[in-house]
Parts: structure tokens; C-alpha cells; sequence
């Protein structure tokens, strides 16, 4: 596996989790994140600044630093007080990089260094991207914090995303998936995660056209607003509607159910567990890796190691 | 000079200057702090988060560092736009560290780790302190940043400073004095910001036992409202006052004066060049290391590298 070039398409925690597994392994990683985040600490930022979001970046960098821990904590931190709270001090880190060098892959470059982190991390455009969804009823949703948290009941379901304006795929991104042989898609937020990357004008066709072997790791939980009682199946339909039929190679799914007490802590979220039965896979062209990879405790999440075992198995 | 311990004493862009010089040197630095600062951006977060002022440790800290350069430079940054306006992000920085683990002196700690500075920035004192300062008219003057920019018309003398409450001396800051073999005084603000390390209890009792040489750096530049039409034998005599007499060794004063049209870029601030007659220090019983201790351009300062070659000759 020495040398082979491992890319990672998401954004957040779960984007996360992969790279903190993968890292532990010679591989070369780079990190695609969407672009079109627009929450908290990062649309007031974005606003003001008029930056691309730093929020989507910090995850990624955070999971590649081999920085002393304390740097990688104060990535994460956020202020609770005063006229700075709710920022979080990655954000800061990133904006003031930004202003300091006035381009944000130069500051990214630098944070990265700083950082000292092992592979890169690439935005999937350098356009300023907003995303937009229309719901099941033709209502228009604007912006990826309101695609995240719903503001309607949640019960209905998302018909359609795009990205205003659409926005052009970063070459260094378009490269990174050429060059790739080994492409990771999820886990993490369908439609205000993963999908934005590949709604960015000339992402889906470089994936496609990518020699690469491509990897869907499907979300252990549903997540209310988005995919509430989405089946694994539903999440390849998903991803497979806007990125293509049989684009996928692996499937790894999740089989390890977690105890009634950790499912019960996102009762208040709404989000469930994914049942999948690989039966509803069957005549589909890819390989199923269905094992255990929940994490022994806490969140309900992929066990980074276990996840990376998995994925590093595939060479 | 190997393993020699030199302290120095200050605050602000003087402690910067001595400490950029001698750290070209192989002794062990300590910077002693004021913990008097109040303006700006430190003044928002002292009182939004009650924390010590960031901003007086911030230029040791960068003179320090061994960090790349863009680390060093980023905690210089100031922001100027949005509501992070007038921040400097070096001032987050510290704040973040002292509310991620709840203790100003372990945030300096952390602070230097990651800036890898070489010696050791020491708060004066680690309690809440305020600078008050009596005017010649007998008019009470509060707080560090009134000091410094006098909201009167600046002709008046400033008559007394003293700090509410006192404040204790910092036990590390005892133990460096104490254990020092040169401390340099100075240069910079001599009411806002040398002074007011010595106003703490036990600091100005500290500083006369040490059997350290003891030197002072006199300023370049006179400060209005704070030295103004200061000439060196008053910048002594302030500091004596305040010091006790005969406590230095040593004074260091500059003999090269600016060519006009850099003094000229002073006049909007009423500063002047400071004149001093080495026969004004008459009968005193320290000697004087007259000499060109200008910077060849900019700001009129002392050299760095000039300034530290004089201390080290001291030894």
C-alpha cells in the first residue's frame, strides 16, 4: 500500500473519523471538502470576511496534524463568553491566515503546516458556493445550515439539491482524484456534507472517469431532516442518483447493532440506526464488506481503526 | 556567558528589541511582565473573560519564538473588519488557551510550547491589578491605556503611580531576580509599562537583593503626556524613585541622534529625541555605556543586535 494515494470526499466528523484511521498506515491522504457550509461560528465569518468556510477545513486538518495535542485542541475550542462566543478558535485561526495572506488556500497551505499535518486537505471549489435544496412539498430551503437542521417538521423528505452558483471544481481536487487509487465517499451528512463536493461543476465526471478504486462507507445512523428512515439502501440510491449508477466498487456496511441505551441518547435527534439487508443489494455490480465497525463507546459513530482496516484491506 | 540567567524586565516593544537581540546568544532568558495592560483589544477581553491582559505577553512571546515565521507573524495579526475588528489574533490565542485550561500561567505555558520560544515569559503578578495614576494638579487618573494616551492635555506630569489592588509579586518572577546574574530595565513606557512591574508587593524588595547586574536601558524617545521633554537624568530619576537609588549598574544610553526627517514623523505625536550630558550623571556610581544604539531605519528604536552585544559585554 506504500505510495498509493488514498483521497477522502465528505466534510465532517465523518470525514473525520477516516482520516484518523487512515493516517496510522503509509498512505498518501488527501481530503476533498464541500464547500458550501454556512453555520454558526462560519456563516457569521463568511459574511463578514466574505471567506469560504473555515469550518469545513477544521475537521480534516484536525484529524491530519501531527502537532502537539494541545495545538489540535485549540482547533476545536469554542468560546462560551462574550462577544466571541460561539467562534470557534480553528475558525479564527483560518479567517485570520485568510486576511493575513488574502487567499484561502494559502492560508490552508500554511495552517497545514502549522499543523503539521500528513497529506492535504482540498476544497472542492474556491467559489463562494450556497446550497439549496427543495423539499418533497416544492418548497425552497436556501443554505446548508438550514438543509442540516431542519426548520420544517423534518418529516418531509429532501427532492432535489444544487449548489447557487454551481461553482467549479478545484483542480488540485480534479488532479487528486486522478491520481487517486483509492477513493473513500462518507460517512457523514448526505445532502450537507458528502453531496456538495460532487455538485461543484466537473467533480462527478472526474470521479467517474477516475481509475481509482471507490468506496462507499454508508452512515451507521439516519439523521433526522435529511434521511430520516433512510435504510442503507436508500443511502446508495442517494448517492448513486447524484454521482451515478454503479459508480461504487465497495460497499461497507455496518452490522454491529448498538445497545438500546446508546440508541436511546439520539431519541431527543430523531436519528435511528441503518437496518440493511444485503439482500436488497442483490444483482448490484459492487462488493459488500458488511462487518462490525461501531465504535466500542459513546457516540454511535465508525470505529476509525476498524473502518481503516477495512478500506486498507481493499489494496 | 554559557548558562548565564538575564532577566528582563518590561512589557512592550522595548522587551521585544533586548529580547530579539539576546537571543542570538547562548544565556538563559527570562521576560518579566506587566500585568497592568488595559487597552484595546486586551481591554474587551479582560473584562469579558476576567483573564490577565494576553497583550503584555504577547511581544515576549514572539521575540522569543523558534516557531516558522507565520506562526510568529499570525500573533502579531490584528483583524479589521467585522466584528472581530481591533483583535489581535495572538490575544485570542492566549485567551483561548487560558479558557480551554482554566489558568493564565498554564496558557503562557502552552503558548510557548507551541510558539517553541526559547526561556520563559513570568506574569509579574498573576492577580487582577489596575494603574492608577495622580497628575501634577492632583487629578486621579485610571486605568493602564489612560495612562498611556492622556485623555488631558498632556502638559501635566504624571506625580505618582501606584496599582489597585497592589498585587503580589509572582513567586517565579522572586525566584528569576533572584537567581539572575544580569537584569535589564527597560527600554520602553516608563509609567505603563516598567514601572508597574515594580509597583507588585515583594518585586521592587526582589529586584534590590538580587546580586544580579543590574542594568537600565534608557528610551530613544521621549512619550508625551507620559516623559515628555524627558532627558536621560530624568528618565533615571523616575526610575530611582521608584526602584531606590543606586540600585543600577549599569545605564545604557544612546549618543546617535536621528537624522531630522526621521524625528519629523514623531512630531504628530509630540515624541522627541531624548538628550542626555554624561556630566548630568556626575558623582552617581554606575557606569555608563555611551554609544550609536540606533536602528539604521523606521521606527526610531534601539538596534536588537547592537543593544544585546552592550549587555553582553557585561559580563
Amino acid at each position: 500500500m506504500k505510495n498509493k494515494n488514498v483521497v477522502v470526499i465528505g466534510g465532517g466528523t465523518g470525514t473525520y473519523t477516516v482520516l484518523s484511521g487512515l493516517k496510522k498506515y503509509p498512505v498518501n491522504l488527501t481530503a476533498i471538502v464541500s464547500m458550501a457550509d454556512d453555520g454558526g461560528s462560519t456563516k457569521l465569518l463568511r459574511e463578514e470576511f466574505g471567506i469560504l468556510p473555515p469550518g469545513s477545513v477544521r475537521p480534516a486538518l484536525i484529524a491530519l496534524s501531527n502537532a502537539p495535542q494541545t495545538l489540535a485542541e485549540l482547533f476545536n475550542f469554542r468560546f462560551h463568553r462574550g462577544s466571541l462566543n460561539g467562534h470557534n478558535f480553528g475558525n479564527l485561526f483560518i479567517t485570520a491566515l485568510t486576511e493575513h495572506f488574502g487567499s484561502f488556500e494559502k492560508a490552508l497551505e500554511e495552517a497545514g503546516k502549522i499543523l503539521k499535518i500528513q497529506g492535504q486537505v482540498i476544497p472542492s471549489t474556491l467559489q463562494r458556493v450556497r446550497l439549496v435544496a427543495e423539499l418533497e412539498n416544492g418548497k425552497i430551503v436556501q443554505g446548508e445550515t438550514n438543509v442540516d437542521v431542519p426548520k420544517h417538521d423534518g418529516t418531509l423528505r429532501i427532492k432535489k439539491i444544487w449548489l447557487q452558483p454551481p461553482g467549479k471544481a478545484n483542480p488540485r481536487a480534479v488532479r487528486a482524484l486522478k491520481e487517486a487509487h483509492l477513493i473513500v465517499v462518507g460517512p457523514g451528512d448526505v445532502f450537507s456534507s458528502i453531496l456538495p463536493n460532487f455538485l461543484v461543476q466537473g467533480m462527478k465526471g472526474s470521479f467517474q472517469r477516475s481509475k481509482a478504486k471507490k468506496v462507499y462507507v454508508c452512515n451507521i445512523m439516519t439523521k433526522f431532516g435529511e434521511t430520516t428512515h433512510f435504510r442503507a439502501e436508500s443511502f446508495l440510491n442517494t448517492m448513486e442518483k447524484y454521482i451515478g449508477e454503479g459508480v461504487f466498487d465497495y460497499i461497507i456496511l455496518n452490522t454491529k447493532k448498538p445497545p438500546v441505551e446508546r440508541v436511546k441518547k439520539y431519541e431527543k435527534e430523531k436519528a435511528e440506526f441503518v437496518e440493511g439487508n444485503p439482500k436488497e443489494f442483490k444483482g448490484r455490480d459492487f462488493t459488500i464488506i458488511r462487518k462490525d465497525f461501531l465504535r466500542k463507546t459513546g457516540f454511535i459513530r465508525h470505529d476509525p481503526d476498524k473502518l481503516a482496516k477495512a478500506l486498507i484491506s481493499i489494496f
